[in-house]
């Protein structure tokens, strides 16, 4: 066969990094994007509507395997493309699972993966029940659509859903985990059944945004592996069990109590994982073609004791981002600068830093540092 | 100002290598390319000749600065440029050292740098008035249009230039320097004068084509910083001197009786710089964008002990490069593969591979096993 060709559905910024490992690799990446000047334009072949059927199969007929930006894309165009003898990775039966979150808490259930207490609730009663059954609080969820803190909130009534029970037959309810941090484990797995794993992630978030990650989780590297070896077989174990194919980020809570929840699933390249592309052998990125195209996996041995990434939220309003640049290379020659090439908006992801070496304070300081020329000082 | 935009003259690998490292920054790259389908095609917003003035202003007409995939676009382009307040780096000042091998080597002596014994020769008695003064062979270049062993020869006697000075009106012809091997030491500058340099490294060629390089120079590690210090100052001084802007890279010979010569001038990434990609903090690419633009420059320290770069010459001529794929990562999964994009030829330059580690005889047997699934087996 010729050089292979990668369908990436969706122009955002998980898009956009993987265009610099489709180049590096040399193998050739096209991108259906929502609209003219998205963060993934380079590669944008198309612009359309993922939604449509039509559109979609234009974009995927001259393609190799069809993967994607993001979990929207509707079951019936999936599996339309399937119907076509069109490679999808992952395929629709994975990403029901990333699509609908009660579907993924029932299977995940059903797997024995440990799991906040949970339930479907259709009403304000069966919502106070649960509730008042869990110490007066909450995390209620909207099965579809959320991102980024979107369609997650916490309730201490049953009245607290507002207008949510109207949009959904069920909504998911979560007991509100006593945790002591966020982890996240990053795989990917090949339709062969390969499997590699990154080493487990301390995420931190802010107002429901990804914000840092330490990579490896503090503690991991001095001789924690209990903890690596734990979240790493969850997440192998979702990974073969739900039929992931490419990256799979698995969202886990490290509780007080010593254990480890899965909290969310993300069937794609992953902010907890953008540390790879300076501090990996082998970044998400380039894995997440590897895996889609059934090539054999990279390495993903870290390259340094410690990366710090820390995300660019908002950046400046009032001039472009680039416009930081001199000072932040100036200051912190080491860091590794990745901005998505979108407008500022506040909260927005619009690019990260990363920072790697030996010592770990050192390395959050410089990473934080950098980071902090991007704040929008109107903010 | 708005995100800047560099405008990149010629579509080859260099180019093409500009691409990831200007994705990730966040800072636009386009290509004014020779042909459809280049190397760097995915960034190339005009096809055209270079050569032409009318077509390389429309192409920079829209760009913040405009800067090299090779050094063969001509004085009165760019000087016409400049003419038109276009920001081109390296300039035309400079760049005329890199176009005219006469040039550089009295420039270079004048500088007093280290350089092999030369002479300019206009007729074979004078060549050969040259040969008969240094032991009966030398080495005879025409001042233009060489590159990768084209234009140069090893000549015995002064009827061996053949029809070389019919089309040009002086030769440059050096001794044949005894030397123990060949060292490549890569810097970039930026026109406020800042200067970065990588480690010394040590090319291998093959066919007068670059084939492996040692990241660092082998013993350099272990405390040989004598030949650093020489083989840096050496650099720092022609990319002052002769005013540089962008990544510099300075061929030279390390000779049997200890001394460092300086063999040829390269003014843009070059190949001994592309272990850089996955062995340095900084990519030589994304050096060369942060100079041109001015911006300050990025750490140049090598994340391993050693890099080790294997190019892919020529190519499998029957198969695409990327049905190698397969093979390779399964054997070697932290074996760095870039390719170009090009097709196959004997001796062309369609690939590397770089490996790092601890020991460097591991390394060098990774890498070299790993180049060596994509040679031909026809050839």
């Amino acid at each position: 066969m010729g050089v292979p060709i990668v369908g990436v559905i969706g122009g955002g910024q998980l898009a956009r990094m993987m265009i610099p490992a489709a180049v590096e690799l040399g193998v050739e990446i096209r991108v259906l994007a929502e609209a003219e000047g998205s963060s993934a334009r380079l590669a944008a072949t198309q612009v359309g509507d993922y939604r449509d059927l039509d559109t979609v199969m234009a974009f995927a007929k001259d393609v190799d395997v069809v993967t994607f930006d993001h979990e929207h894309v509707p079951q019936a165009v999936l599996r339309a493309l399937l119907d076509a003898e069109i490679s999808v990775q992952p395929g629709p039966d994975a990403l029901e699972f990333a699509q609908d979150k009660l579907r993924m808490r029932q299977r995940l259930s059903e797997l024995g993966a440990p799991v906040p207490d949970w339930a479907a609730v259709s009403n304000p009663e069966e919502l106070q029940q649960f509730i008042s059954e869990h110490g007066g609080a909450a995390v209620l969820k909207t099965p579809r659509g959320g991102y980024d803190g979107h369609g997650v909130r916490i309730v201490r009534a049953g009245t607290d859903a507002g207008d949510w029970f109207e949009n959904f037959e069920a909504l998911l309810v979560e007991e509100l985990v006593d945790f002591r941090r966020e982890l996240a484990q990053v795989v990917a797995r090949r339709p062969n059944g390969e499997i590699v794993a990154w080493p487990v992630v301390e995420s931190v978030q802010r107002d429901g945004v990804c914000h840092e990650v330490f990579a490896p989780a503090p503690g991991v590297n001095s001789g924690n592996d209990r903890l690596a070896e734990v979240t790493t077989s969850i997440a192998e174990t979702i990974a073969e069990e739900l039929g992931v194919t490419g990256v799979l980020a698995v969202e886990l809570f490290e509780t007080t109590d010593q254990r480890v929840l899965v909290n969310e699933l993300a069937m794609r390249p992953h902010n907890s994982g953008h540390w790879t592309i300076d501090g990996s052998r082998t970044s998400q990125f380039e894995q997440h073609l590897r895996a889609v195209l059934d090539l054999p996996l990279g390495d993903a041995s870290p390259i340094d004791r410690h990366s710090v990434m820390v995300n660019i939220l908002g950046g400046p309003q009032e001039e472009a981002i680039t416009d930081r640049f001199a000072a932040v290379m100036a200051r912190v020659p080491d860091a590794k600068l990745h901005t998505y090439g979108k407008s500022a908006r506040p909260g927005r992801k619009v690019g990260h830093i990363t920072v790697s070496g030996e010592d770990l304070d050192e390395v959050t300081y410089r990473a934080r540092m950098a980071a902090s020329y991007f704040e929008d000082s109107t903010e």
